[in-house]
């Protein structure tokens, strides 16, 4: 059987098929510009050229349907058959409180997912158009949802409360949720693995580095804190978002410049961070390449973000008790040795000792890799995520009734002899 | 000679008369209402019944004018002639980047003083009001400021840095300043006195949790990072201020509710921390009596603001090296127990071992106790704060001619034998 899995973003709709019986990608692709016109589809099958597309999607249905027809078409498709597809994962970014671990969709969900989009207004409404659109398209298919927000449902009280006026929390549901679910599930299932312990048994701090930025702190092997929080906004510094500041510089600079409450948000979410710093950049590879070169504010915002990595370490040091390691991964945190490297040197007194040229080495998307020394107490790895496979396999494990939670369900890459493809 | 500190904030004025041949306090007080009417003095002397009296201070300088009056009133003073005081100390909040150490007030100072008062729009007016009082009122007395953000300006750019915008700091100043900084003086200097080390080869956390709560990262002696930013709402869990939390919940909150910018930073300063949790508490002594008596608030008030402590820790023992001590200070840092227990329990992986039995015997304001065990290898201390100590004595140096900054000059209570009046 195949599966279909489907990121359906505001003006996107990222999609990967996988083949459950050989285990192995067929297809991925993404389709651009949905709904904002000149849409087109990317579609990459192994061993083939890139197939694009141009093709008009007003909505997301039509994105979706794009999809289907590259999919199964005799040209550039994979299927003969649009019934080999035996369901779709669709990634949902906010399940409020009520979804601690993945989903069959059905109307009862999907009304649950529209009811907690306004604290995800920019994911949620693409998310549950998508999956109207895969509904319409593949009638009779399970769609089954997997959420960015469940794996931190395990968050005690104290961590997941902020210290503002309750009813807040009781009318419109402020509190931390926290996002990547899935890559920090992934990572966290994978470093116990290596450690050759129970993932119940496994203290770690995951951090993902990518565009967005989010850490982790695992205790026992679930989430018990997470750095973003009511939005992914919070935390650590990121390509265009801020992280943690103080709560009065929002209403102090709208004051400051007279904006509106929806100006500063996308000030702070889309102009800060790396690229506030730099007024340049959000890729790290031109911050470093820069800094190397001389320019200072780039030497800055490296600064900064491994700064507040480092004091991200020791914050979920004293959360999650004697630490088992720490796991850097997506897109910065697997390539970025020298932001790895300048967050981790200078905690020896906290039991991790790096080593230089290991983790100058772990600069590739494919390997797991240890970056402290042989004898560090605390490990810390490089561990690539794989966030699809978490998708296909839940969707695998509904679908056959095997599937429980993320703590108690065994993924294939919860074994220590999993190998990755 | 006597020196008188004052301390002005919008609707009150402190004050402390400091005989310094003696060294004692010869009387302390407040004036309350200033401004906004119905103004009225309680004088304290020691050994003397508490003065009240009701007496209409418009402003600033005439509840100044009314402290003086009252020090030499033949019925209620102590001072035989308003020359004895030889001069005065201010309390600012907010010395932007320009003020690194206490220094003698002029015409440029006080300028510079108004300059940064948009960073400060509470704080600095009524004190830059007191000043201009007091100079009329006591006219050729040196007038001394000492700030509360001196301390800190020894932080780093990658500490003190927001990831936000780079013009905004160039434009307005939006960067981390901290404030309590003469309460992190002095129990850093106190604390090395005890540890027996010169003070620039100290590497301490202190934790000052009053009404307003901030933590200090303190390396080699000096401010390094602090919890507090901007302004004083960043940071730990307070009595009515929010500290840490997702910065798009300002704006979030707004458009839910329909807040201006005014009414937002009102609601998270005043509305929010214990008092937004328990609903009705901020006064700790409240909380856990009622958390003692069952009110599940009032318990997850206190645990919200034990693990936000226990965090701090981690935080800042990843930014210090390796760490000799923390200190606890201020209020409820000095009485809390149940506080500072909650906060330092399970941080044995860290080397820091909780002694139940001292920690519970520390519930005074006079003396300095260990509350760890004989072999913990981080000592944590309870130490009572004299912010009116380091303003006395900064004042009487300036002028002396032997003040130099915060790190070079040694105070009294820097000394180990040292006796806390």
């Amino acid at each position: 059987m195949d599966i279909l899995a489907l990121n359906c973003g505001s003006s996107s709709v990222k999609y990967q098929l996988f083949d459950w019986d050989k285990k192995v990608v067929v297809a991925k692709g993404m389709v651009e510009r949905v709904v904002i016109g000149d849409s087109f589809i990317l579609h990459e099958v192994p061993g083939r050229e890139t197939y694009r597309e141009n093709s008009d999607c007003p909505d997301h249905k039509t994105a979706v349907d794009l999809i289907l027809r590259t999919l199964t078409s005799p040209g550039h498709g994979v299927l003969t058959d649009i019934k080999q597809i035996a369901a779709v994962g669709h990634r949902v970014v906010h399940g409020g409180e009520r979804f601690t671990k993945s989903v069959l969709i059905d109307d009862d969900v999907l009304a649950a997912v529209t009811e907690v989009q306004h604290l995800a207004p920019l994911h949620n409404p693409p998310n549950i158009a998508g999956i109207e659109g895969a509904m319409a398209v593949l009638p009779g298919v399970p769609q089954i949802a997997i959420f960015d927000t469940a794996f931190h449902q395990t968050m005690p009280e104290h961590a997941y409360l902020y210290p503002l006026p309750y009813e807040w929390y009781e009318k419109y549901g402020v509190r931390r949720y926290g996002f990547h679910g899935t890559s920090h599930l992934y990572v966290s299932k994978r470093i116990a693995a290596i450690l050759g312990k129970p993932a119940s048994q496994c203290n770690v701090i995951t951090m993902h580095i990518g565009n967005g930025v989010s850490h982790c702190a695992i205790k026992n092997g679930v989430s018990v804190d997470t750095s973003m929080g009511l939005t992914p906004l919070e935390g650590a510094m990121m390509g265009t978002r801020c992280g943690d500041i103080d709560p009065a510089i929002p209403a102090f600079m709208m004051q400051k410049e007279n904006l509106s409450a929806k100006e500063i948000d996308s000030i702070l979410n889309k102009k800060s961070g790396v690229i506030g710093i730099t007024g340049r950049f959000t890729d790290r590879r031109d911050v470093i390449e820069n800094a190397n070169g001389g320019d200072n504010l780039c030497k800055l915002a490296l600064d900064i973000e491994a700064y507040r990595l480092k004091k991200y370490i020791g914050t979920y040091m004293a959360v999650v008790g004697k630490l088992d390691a720490v796991v850097f991964t997506a897109g910065v945190g697997e390539m970025g040795a020298p932001i790895r490297e300048r967050a981790i040197e200078g905690l020896e007194h906290l039991g991790i000792i790096l080593d230089r040229e290991r983790n100058a080495s772990a600069m590739t998307r494919k390997r797991e890799t240890l970056i402290t020394t042989d004898d560090s107490p605390v490990k810390v790895y490089v561990i690539p995520t794989d966030e699809e496979l978490v998708f296909t396999e839940d969707v695998a494990a509904i679908l056959e009734g095997t599937y429980t939670d993320h703590m108690h369900f065994e993924y294939s890459f919860s074994k220590p002899d999993f190998v990755r493809k």
